[in-house]
């Protein structure tokens, strides 16, 4: 532990006196130099935002140079120290890191619990500036970084703004009823086309909101829209959820008045659920984390990896907001850097980091590993959050890469994952090559102020806060 | 049944037809002639909104002179039917009527579960209007009348608006530093004056969300902010239900960085969520029954009722809204009648309900039963919403009234429950003699079309719709 944490971290002993001090700081933010950096993390579900974002949360705040070796301005011994502060939207629901902490030094110790909805954390990052005349007039500035975590699943609903309701069900209807959603979907999209009755939209809509879990569950369906009928939280039990595609030869029977109903449901959604997301929380971001789940896809199938591509280029269509966009138009995003973050890394063997990084970005439908949208510069990276392998080498007539851990049964592991294929593979990829991704238990972390082993996240602060330190 | 509702109801055999033609009506709304009222209905937490609503629904959808003879329109035959319609804010929870008539349909009947949070039921009521121009030129009107409940305790919280924190919390520590409150919240107290750390303000909130239960529990408390933290739904865990009064002490220390914590968390409850419920809620209700349970307190002591004419007089202010008035000038309420039932008369004999209604008075602090606020026009009335009991006579040398009903452990009983006091009484009235007040059963509700026993449900009905119609 380097003097700079142990002496303005909040778990010191003289806390009062550095609250005290860091509340003055509060006060001067926004004033004159100090800046202020709001950035987004996201994901699909189980990519491992929770983790991701404890062990952001944790790098900062025991921030020790030989630990992260990327972050220039700590290199530099600019960073004078970072704390914890208020978060400044007190109606949201604050990020539970002291509790993922304690989970990690647990014994056994435990991944945190995913979150279901919105959460935030602020932070106060010290630093001297880096030269010139700033140098000279000033000795310290605070940089004040809001982290704030969503379901990615909430960016999925974004088309439905440019949807008409008929439009909307069309497409969702040849989803919902071709091979091997089918099987799942069959039985209640014969009972849509029964539905002859207002009651019996309710039951129906229940129904729907299963359905898209089981989907999710047991075909690993990531682009399932409306994403909130997944996670209502407080829309639970409201007609707004309530609403589901029709057939398309339901929908031309124009005085249909069941069709009308369902329509002005979906018109709500979109004007009561999604812009008010957009508006309030996409529009303050200024920078965005993407967490890609491939390898879990990846081990899971062909049709798996291939819906979560189709997932994740729609995820991209919240970050195309050229002038004249609806984007633009609706609600003047911001976002000036984009990361997709292939995460889990430390689940295979560092020989095939390469690949997996290629991987994803050909998942993403990019040529290259740097693109352009109006508005953000986009970039992909494959780190580990938490790191719960070693590698090492085994002797089998020649020495391979293997991963050692502890499997979730508390087994110690020794494993070599396999190949990652540089592209989406063909269907034949599954039949003719193993690709072992067991889950890995976290390791375990010796105190609340040990580091915590990580994979890139250097790479990752440097990209977040590099050209604002 | 009268042809009226047989032919005009949800329930008849000939649903699609009706239903299509209440959709064109729908469409209708608004327009010209068609009326618009929307209602809210409150109570403090155990006045029996639900029991109310339910019944006020079932009157209205199964409405027949013989059972209604106070209202006007009814027995002048212009009632042509009601009907259930699609709750105009899709992003509300619908009132769960249907589940509510299924348990007085149950054997045994059950009450209704009480509701937690804002609820909305719309019902069409399509009339012949009352005679002159309009009944030679319109055949028929509609009236589309929206019953929205909420927990009479949001408006407890009015009075913040007015407040700084200072001053609330000055106003709030004496209430909980003095007997008998004390008892319960002494340590709760002491632990307060202790906190020197931003990291105890959590736990001591969290606390402080119980101690206010408790005191209610126990104390039957009814004046207690904020009303959020009793019921906290979405916000649950957010800091900005994560405060509580300091001592007159602590305020003076104008440095102390946790008064500014707090100071800004009460800020942002009034800005984010007192303000917004009056927003979007209140100033759109056109009439306004508050449910007072007078008997319930009057069976509970000295104390209790005197802390729910406390209460009473409190929500009182949400309805004084001169020119000028601070409700005024942030949300133009339009209110124009308000009514103060007391629920629950048929849990004494019928010569005590002018008493009843008396106590009732009193306990609103009014000289007179009517008295006029600056825009609305206050009554009260004395009610039962269903009707539990039915009145008789004993024979004790001379004809005494009483009650004759089924407890609510499903045994007969008979009851004198005593004299109702006409004016808050003394304490010594809780010496001297009993009151009787144990809850009753719901009475059997043969069918959901079956009338469903009231006392004065009518006068209500008459009160709320007679000048509309």
């Amino acid at each position: 532990m380097l003097p700079l944490s142990t002496c303005w971290d909040t778990m010191t002993p003289n806390k009062s006196h550095w609250r005290r001090w860091g509340r003055n700081l509060e006060q001067w933010a926004y004033r004159g130099l100090d800046q202020h950096l709001r950035v987004g993390i996201t994901g699909l579900s189980g990519a491992g935002k929770t983790a991701f974002l404890t062990s952001l949360v944790h790098q900062l705040l025991h921030a020790e140079p030989q630990h992260l070796p990327m972050w220039q301005a700590l290199s530099d011994g600019r960073l004078l120290g970072v704390q914890r502060q208020s978060q400044p939207d007190l109606a949201l629901l604050p990020f539970d890191y002291d509790n993922a902490i304690a989970g990690l030094c647990a014994n056994p110790p435990q991944w945190p619990p995913s979150t279901r909805g919105l959460s935030e954390i602020r932070l106060a990052l010290r630093f001297a500036p880096a030269g010139g005349l700033k140098r000279q007039l000033i000795d310290h500035l605070t940089l004040y970084l809001d982290l704030v975590d969503y379901p990615g699943e909430w960016l999925l609903d974004l088309p439905m703004l440019n949807l008409e309701f008929a439009d909307w069900s069309r497409q969702q209807w040849q989803m919902l009823s071709a091979p091997p959603w089918n099987e799942t979907t069959g039985a209640w999209l014969a009972e849509v086309e029964q539905l002859s009755d207002e009651a019996g939209i309710e039951p129906l809509a229940a129904q729907y909101g299963s359905l898209l879990g089981e989907l999710r569950q047991s075909l690993a369906a990531t682009y399932l829209q409306p994403g909130r009928a997944l996670l209502p939280a407080e829309l639970a039990g409201t007609p707004i959820l309530a609403f589901f595609p029709l057939s398309p030869q339901r929908l031309e029977q124009h005085d249909d008045p069941l069709v009308a109903v369902l329509r002005s449901r979906y018109d709500a959604y979109c004007e009561q659920v999604v812009k008010p997301f957009y508006r309030k929380h996409f529009a303050r971001f200024d920078r965005q984390v993407v967490l890609v789940d491939t390898l879990g896809a990846l081990d899971k199938g062909h049709a798996q990896i291939t819906q979560m591509a189709d997932a994740i280029q729609a995820i991209q269509q919240s970050f195309h907001y050229g002038p004249g966009s609806l984007l633009r138009r609706l609600f003047r995003p911001r976002i000036d850097k984009l990361l997709f973050a292939a995460g889990k890394a430390d689940h295979i063997t560092v020989d095939q980091h390469a690949n997996l990084l290629s991987l994803t970005d050909s998942l993403m439908g990019q040529s290259g590993r740097l693109a352009r949208f109006s508005g953000s510069k986009v970039e992909t990276m494959v780190l580990s959050a938490i790191r719960a392998s070693q590698q090492g080498q085994v002797d089998r007539g020649g020495l391979i890469p293997v991963i050692r851990g502890v499997d979730m049964a508390q087994q110690a592991v020794t494993r070599f994952p396999g190949e990652v294929p540089s592209q989406l593979p063909e269907p034949s990829f599954w039949q003719q090559q193993g690709f072992e991704f067991g889950r890995l238990a976290p390791p375990q972390l010796g105190s609340v102020q040990a580091p915590l082993p990580h994979m890139r996240m250097d790479h990752l602060i440097e990209w977040m806060l590099g050209d604002k330190m």
